[in-house]
């Protein structure tokens, strides 16, 4: 049985509890907040979670283990089977990661913990984001889902991952960045909806509260 | 036919290259700068090369490409048929291009066209590749190639990509990157003596003249 290491605060950690649950698959949980521990980074190359130990050995990289779990667990699919369409679903979900999550990711201290980001890095974040939320415009399809009219790994990364920069754009800038995408507000709540999702959702709302104590110990 | 959309210098552009030119696929090439006019931004969401135009559409992202060639066109492999294997082939390509490419291409301004990078930046780009080429360690294996005995995907991104790090380190920081890699020199020698990675370093020399023009054009 595989085993996911990591917490339910975090939203690409989310990601693969999404994709396990919606496939139907069991496995083990460990908890670990991303740590540069000599016993960790033996596990997770960067420190990093989610990290998914499989009987072949440990897999890090959302994107990594979606397109894993969904090689080893084909039904019900996360990618589709055509090449050029699967292609699509990846380009979506690494618009949402790289142009959307990683940039966002650069404000959280502010946002999230109360912590001084400098006005460099707020600029070019708020310069990306509204680059990123624009090329996924382009790509996506809204029919209602990101990449059509089924369920994608696509849609896990716009409800993780784009909604973080969503989330940053209005706490760090006060802009909506989702008036830029029409039908982007109709699919969170679609995804918002599904009740594997609710059910993460409280999980990490009740997770919240030790990962809070655990930051505040770091300071 | 598929057309291949960007320029001799670029180093993602020259990775689609090293891929299509191992499976002995033909296609048609488009020169073209990243850009944002309308017109390109149609063609590929954020402006940027790669951009590969497929009877079906157009793709970005060069992990993307490379898995879609490698899907349409599986021989030779460069991407492994066992779905761990595979993953680990995407674990590396995935941190040589988030933690080592990508942090050391905010650098690029100084140390390839003389502009200033802030202090700010070049401390947590510093920071950042050290970590890096460490988690890249951690995972590859250097027998000889990056994930074992086989060429891979892996070893494409290593080239065009973890090397940029190294070229930056040194330049910007005057470290040797490598030197935390036993193995990495080795595998860069094998990989730049491949009779089709000396054609594509060919055709980058000749076109750099071109590209320092049109960069001069731009100041």
């Amino acid at each position: 049985m595989m085993t996911l290491y990591g917490f339910d605060v975090s939203n690409y950690y989310n990601m693969i509890k999404l994709a396990l649950a919606y496939k139907n698959i069991e496995y083990k949980k460990v908890v670990v907040y991303p740590n540069q521990s000599a016993e960790f980074l033996a596990l997770s190359p960067m420190g990093k979670v989610p990290m998914l130990q499989t009987e072949q050995g440990c897999l890090c990289e959302s994107s990594v283990i979606l397109e894993y779990i969904d090689s080893t667990h084909p039904s019900p699919a996360i990618y589709p089977a055509d090449p050029f369409a699967a292609a699509k679903v990846k380009e979506l979900a690494k618009i949402c990661e790289l142009y959307l999550e990683l940039p966002a990711r650069r404000c959280y201290p502010e946002v999230f913990f109360g912590q001084h980001v400098s006005l460099e890095t707020k600029k070019e974040v708020k310069r990306t984001l509204f680059k990123g939320m624009e090329a996924l415009v382009r790509v996506a399809k809204f029919e209602p889902y990101l990449a059509g009219n089924e369920f994608s790994a696509a849609d896990i990364f716009f409800l993780y991952c784009a909604e973080m920069a969503v989330i940053v754009a209005k706490k760090a800038f006060e802009i909506d960045l989702l008036a830029l995408a029409p039908g982007g507000k109709e699919l969170l709540s679609i995804l918002k909806d599904m009740p594997l999702v609710q059910q993460i959702a409280e999980d990490r709302k009740l997770a919240d509260i030790e990962f809070k104590k655990y930051i505040a110990s770091l300071n």
